[in-house]
This record gives C-alpha cells, sequence and structure tokens, in this order.
C-alpha cells in the first residue's frame, strides 16, 4: 500500500511536472476535487475521446451521435427517479455542524465526529441529493431550480424521438454522446478518480426486448476490446459484475469494467441493461409517446429495452495514465517513463539537433516544421544535454526521439530512438514522417 | 424583416428535420433558450472545433492548449471581477413580480408590465447577477457558493503559472481552451444565438506590454482569416468596434467579429486588449506572483499583457448554418440547400444504388464501407426515388452523392453530383475515394 501510494503521488507530480493535469484554481489553494488538463492532458484526453468517437459513431452506420445541454427540464430528472433516489444518507456533528457519509466507517463506528472530536455527535442519517442545483431567471424560487445533469444519459432519452425521426435509423441502433456531468459527492479523492465534475462517454443501444440478453453480450465483448486498444495491460482488467443488491433501480443486468488502480480495483466503464425503464416513465411523465413501430410490421409496437455503455473520460484517461507509469534502472539511473500508446500519446515525435551549431537547429527544425504540415503533433528541443532531452520526453511520453547529428550533415540520415526499448535506428531525412506515421497510427 | 424572419424559422425547421438541433428536453416542453446538437449538428460542431484547435494548437508551436473545469474557486470571480460587475439592472412588476432588463424598450420607455399589464409596474432597477450560483458540499451555506463560469478566459490566467513552467514557452505565447460556459441572461433568444448555455473557444496571447497594438493587430486579421475559411461570404462579414462607453471594465481596446444575421449585425467572436487587467487582479487576490522573468535577461520582469480572441462555438455554428441556407428553383421545384464548406459538411458522400436490384445495392454499399475505412464520413441510401434521396442531402449539406446505375455493372464507373453546381462526373469506382477525399479537405 505505501509503494502504490507512493505511485500515485508520484504521478500525480509528473502529471503537473509535464503538465497533464494541474489542481483547478491551485493559485487559490484548489477547488475540492476539480482538476484542470495541461498542455499535454487535455491532447491525451482528446485523443481518447477521438477513438472512443471513431469506434462508436465513425466506423459504424448503426449509432448517431448527440450533444446534448447540460441543463435540462427539471422534470427529466423526477421521470428519471434521481429527484427521489439519488440520495446519499449524511449525518449532522451536533456540535460543529458538519456532515459526513453515514456510511463511512469512521462515522459509523465510532459515533465520533472527525473533524471536532465530539463524541456521540450524531443523529438519525438524512437523505441528501447529489444533484448540483440551481435557479435560472432572475427569480430564485423552487419553480427556477434546475439542475446540473448528474449523467449525460437523460439527455439521450428525451431526444430519443427526434434522432429516430431525422436518422430513419431502425431498431437495433445506438445514440452515442461524450460531455460534463455533475455529481455532488460527498467525499470525492484519488486525483481525479472522483470528482464533481467529470465527462462521461455514454452509448444508449435500442433493442427488442427479447434481444437484451444477446446484446448485452455484444457490448460487454465490445468495450473491453475497445479498451485493450488503449494499450492497458489485460492482467490489470477485469469483468465485475452488480449483485442483486448493487444494482441500480433502473438495471436489471450491470457489469463493471474494472482496473487495478494503486487505490484498488475500481470500476472506470460500465455496461448496463437499463430494461424499458427511462422510455417507460418519460413516456409517462411527457405524456408523449415513445414506443418504436415497427417500419416492417407496423402492428408491432413496443418500448425499446435499452443496453448502456457508460465510461468516464477522467476514469479512462487516469486508468491509462497510470498503466503507462514506470520506472526503470537505465545505465545506473532511474528513467520515469509514461509509456503510452502511440496513437495517444500527445506528442508522437520529439526532435532534437545534437548541438546548436553546425547547422543542426536548422535541419531539426525542417523536419519538425515537416510534422507539422502532415498533421502529425511534433516538438522542438534544443535546450540542455542529449540525455536530459531523452529523459523529459519519456516522461512526457513522447514515443520517438529523432536526433540530428554529425552524421546527418553528410549523408542526410538521422536515428530515431525508441522510448520503450531505447534503441536507435538510422533513417534517412525523407523516410522519417512515413517510419513515424506508421508507428503513431 | 418578414422575410428574414421567415428564413430563420426555416432554418430551424430544418435543422430539427434533418438532426441538426433539436430544443433541449423538447418533450416537456423545452427548456428555456438551451438546445441540444443532434446527429449531423454534433458533427458540423467538431468539425469547426477541430478546425480551429487545428489552427490555434497544433498549426502552431506557440500555443498550448489546456481543458479547465467549469467549477472554479469562487474567489475567482472575485478577482476577476464578475461577482461585484458581471450584472444586469433589473425591474420588477409590483404586480405579478415578474422581473425584466430594466434597458428593455417596453418596460422602459411605457412602464408598464409586458406580461400582466399593470401601469407605472416598476420600481428602482435592481441590480442582477449574471452568474448561475450553486452549492458545493452537503451544506447549502454562503461559504458553499461556487458559480458556474461565466468565461473560459479566466481559467487560462489561473493556469498561466502551471502551463508557462511544464510547456517551458517564452512570451509572446498563448494559451486556448474550447469548453462550456454560462449565463442567466434574462432575454435569451434568436435560436442557439444567446444561450443560457454555450460553448466558447478562447485564446489568451501573454505578450510585452509594449507590443499590445502590434499583436492587436496581428490576432484581428488572423482571426478573421479564420472565420472565412469556413466559407462565410465576406460581404456578410464586418469589425465593429467598441466604442470607449460599451468598453469591459478589463479591456483597453476591442473589436467584434460581426455576421449579418436574419435579426442584424451581431457579435460572434471578439478580439480584446485585456491588459495586465486579469493577471494583476489574480495576483493580488491570491498572493502568487504572476510576473515574467525574462530567462534571457532576468531584471525584465513584468506582468504581460493579454490579446484575447474569443469566439462562440454555438454562434459559429449558427452563423455557419445561417450562411449556407439557400433555396433556388430547379426544374419549376423549389430546393433547399445547405451550401456548407465540403470539409465542415457532417457527411462528406452519400452513396445510392439508382434502383434497389441488379446488384446496384451491394456495388453501393462497398463503395460506402470503403469511405468509412478511409475514414471518410458518407451515408448510404435506398430509400424513395433518386430525386427525393438528391434533395435529403441537398438539405443535409452533403456535397456529393454517388449513384450506381447500370452502366456501373458494364463499366466499373459510377456518377458523382455535386451539390452545388448540380454537374454529373462518372468516375471509375476506383477512384472515388481519391475524388472526394482531394474536395473535402
Amino acid at each position: 500500500m505505501g509503494k502504490d501510494g507512493d505511485l500515485m503521488e508520484k504521478l500525480v507530480s509528473l502529471c503537473k511536472r509535464r503538465g497533464y493535469i494541474f489542481q483547478s484554481s491551485e493559485i487559490y489553494g484548489g477547488t475540492g476535487s476539480v482538476w484542470d488538463y495541461g498542455p499535454l492532458g487535455v491532447e491525451l484526453k482528446r485523443n481518447i475521446k477521438e477513438s472512443w468517437w471513431r469506434s462508436m459513431v465513425h466506423e459504424r452506420d448503426d449509432i448517431e451521435g448527440i450533444d446534448a445541454a447540460i441543463l435540462m427540464h427539471p422534470r427529466v430528472w423526477e421521470a428519471s427517479g434521481h429527484v427521489e433516489g439519488f440520495t446519499d444518507p449524511l449525518v449532522e456533528c451536533k456540535n460543529c455542524h458538519r456532515r459526513f457519509r453515514a456510511d463511512e466507517p469512521t462515522v459509523a463506528e465510532t459515533g465520533q465526529c472527525p473533524v471536532c472530536g465530539t463524541s456521540d455527535a450524531f443523529g438519525e442519517p438524512r437523505m441528501f441529493n447529489l444533484m448540483f442545483k440551481t435557479f435560472m431567471g432572475a427569480v430564485e424560487s423552487q419553480a427556477a431550480v434546475v439542475y446540473l445533469r448528474p449523467e449525460t444519459a437523460q439527455g439521450i432519452f428525451v431526444n430519443f424521438q427526434n434522432v429516430l425521426t431525422s436518422s430513419r435509423q431502425r431498431i437495433p441502433f445506438g445514440i452515442a454522446q461524450i460531455g460534463k456531468a455533475f455529481r455532488n459527492e460527498i467525499t470525492p479523492g484519488n486525483f481525479t478518480f472522483r470528482t464533481r465534475e467529470f465527462e462521461q462517454m455514454e452509448m444508449q443501444y435500442f433493442i427488442h426486448p427479447d434481444e437484451d440478453d444477446e446484446w448485452f453480450e455484444y457490448w460487454k465483448a465490445k468495450r473491453l476490446e475497445w479498451v485493450e486498444s488503449l494499450g492497458i495491460r489485460p492482467e490489470k482488467l477485469r469483468f465485475n459484475e452488480h449483485s442483486p443488491d448493487e444494482l441500480a433501480h433502473y438495471a436489471k443486468t450491470a457489469f463493471d469494467i474494472e482496473y487495478e488502480f494503486p487505490f484498488g480495483w475500481s470500476e472506470f466503464e460500465g455496461i448496463h441493461n437499463r430494461t424499458d425503464y427511462d422510455l417507460r416513465r418519460h413516456q409517462e411523465f411527457s405524456g408523449k409517446r415513445l414506443e418504436y413501430i415497427d417500419p416492417v410490421d407496423r402492428s408491432k409496437r413496443y418500448i425499446p429495452y435499452v443496453i448502456e455503455t457508460s465510461a468516464g473520460a477522467d476514469r479512462t484517461t487516469l486508468a491509462v495514465l497510470v498503466d503507462a507509469y514506470r520506472e526503470e534502472e537505465v545505465e545506473g539511473e532511474t528513467r520515469v517513463v509514461l509509456g503510452l500508446a502511440p496513437h495517444l500519446a500527445p506528442i508522437k515525435a520529439a526532435v532534437f539537433p545534437l548541438v546548436r551549431k553546425d547547422g543542426m537547429p536548422e535541419i531539426a527544425r525542417k523536419i519538425h516544421e515537416g510534422f507539422r504540415k502532415e498533421a502529425i503533433p511534433s516538438i522542438y528541443d534544443e535546450s540542455g544535454s542529449i540525455g536530459r532531452r531523452y529523459r523529459r520526453q519519456d516522461e512526457a511520453g513522447t514515443p520517438f526521439a529523432i536526433t540530428v547529428d554529425g552524421q546527418t550533415t553528410e549523408d542526410d540520415t538521422v536515428t530515431i530512438r525508441n522510448r520503450d526499448t531505447l534503441e536507435q535506428e538510422r533513417v534517412a531525412i525523407d523516410q522519417v514522417i512515413g517510419y513515424i506515421r506508421e508507428r503513431v497510427g
């Protein structure tokens, strides 16, 4: 545990040093469990989201994308069951009035306030809703209350008929979305794992109720395949099935994809059979028909079942970062490497002149310019020893480093160093872009 | 005005019909001035944001991207001046208690409540803050108040030192960000033009204070160039300089880029000289030094000036949609065309079998599969007459329609119809992908 705790601390430190993740509003002491993505972090997360969108929307004919707003009609959350049921039990200290989760071990076992130390501090637990609420319009009244969505899924359910009609899809088909959601967690933590503001990558697949088991198995396999395509080690991944008492109110079956984080096996994606719960509730609450009419046999009408795949973009990014982090002994020194899959790495190639003279910087800059023209993210760096520049890029996760040296000026070749194997190959300058492109997919 | 009003109505209708934009929570009667992007809308907006990110971040060495959270430390908004100054004057009707902007002509001139008709209805205006507020943590107290950010810019200012250090940039350099912001507008409207939830594409460029005029001119020209690259007609664009009494509290100079919308010339992007206002205020409020130290001459220390380019992603998307919408007489019928620039169009090519027999569907499907493998968004459609299928794609903005016909089965050629010129070319099947790729850039 000590060693694993170290790993998280080291990762947090690397993320700040190399510009992956910063604490939000750090200059003001930070905002509770909210994080900002820096220059490299934003690119890593973009690459993950892009890979997800490509595999879920662009590479398929049966899934449509949407982008629904965060602010929705408050009735949505009555229909979905969130107003009534999306709650945690809280207790309040009778002395200092701070509140805690009633099921937190220190609170439940000792009955002593962990902040002010009062014993026998708590009364009966009170249910506390996890949705952030705000007021829309000029008057702060109950009628003006709106919520920050606690999940993106409802934006898909309420748009079901509009998407169906405009896209002319037929069942089975899905709707995919990437977007922010908010939960007023009482005990957030573990870096970006549990945060109050987070981004989801969700897909709801609408099917005939008789076919739910078959499609559930299909999506379970598909999603694991995608997670493995991110380069995460398979032995660090497992499925965890929700037992009947763990199931959410809308779910018939639920499997989590878990990663073995330093703080234990934890979920970063779920596959859920939501049945017809959501569409049925929205039909009831809105008075609008949300049935599907089979276009071939119009007497076949039904409310579709939904198989949902719900991934946390921040948690997936964290799993990728944790899995990529390693320390190695090289020539008697420890090097820190972020062994990101090349297609996810923010920078694909670093270009260095060995020394800052003899025309080397000019050649290196030209190679860097060539990458930019081909939209391959690269970086030019001429400062510090070559060893130091390699180390910097190892930490940044850059898979290839290209060095212009004395020989370059003679035969137009450069060395390309592989971040993981440390092998160096000599490659002709006019082959460099092809070489990198082939390997960063 | 009547005709132009019609244009907006027609566009709203097309956007729903073709899956560009839906009213948020429509089945519940809608959420006040909030909109959802449908299957085509999400792709159009993604293409616009992607084009912005490429030109601002990926194609330059001097700009770093970030993605800061929506929820920030509340002190940020004291430092920025938003808690005190981001307000509108409101009046309340003494009879029905509804509130209105005091500067609205009907209210200011008649003094009569536009809802209940009471005359002499209003007292003195009260200042109303436009930030949405919510409570973080379990207790709804003043200490727990946080705001939904009303602009993305502050996420960049508070991360200035972290980005500078981790990226090793030197002044002049910029930080770019795309993200949601929220303003509790009293009178939102004009479709997606003024909404309470919106997405910004902002870049803050940090410079030496002596160079502000020069960089201001540079960014003014650069931004117009990018806007024109979206295919918007130049005669529909103009700059509008803020007069001294229109300038925001932080601005020394400000130019809007305006588009001639059906509801009049209106701003969708601004270029602002924010001076050192924000960094100076954050230095004061946080107690952290936000000076830049010249790495060559370390005695040169200063708080940088900021030239900001701030674009609305939704407004830019709306300008693109309005500008692309046209109706034409073709063979005695009116056709509706969304003449989107090919690089922005959600679908690049539609593939049709002329009839649903003689092997044509199989060939057409194979061409469609070929596009998908090359990550070129395409659609396969075999339903309805060929004329009807063309019209559907004209409305969807698809620049090319490929038809497999009788001749295809003889000589492996297809027709490619150009959405704008209506010309048809015969092209060999194995040239089709190259033909389209060349034209959708």
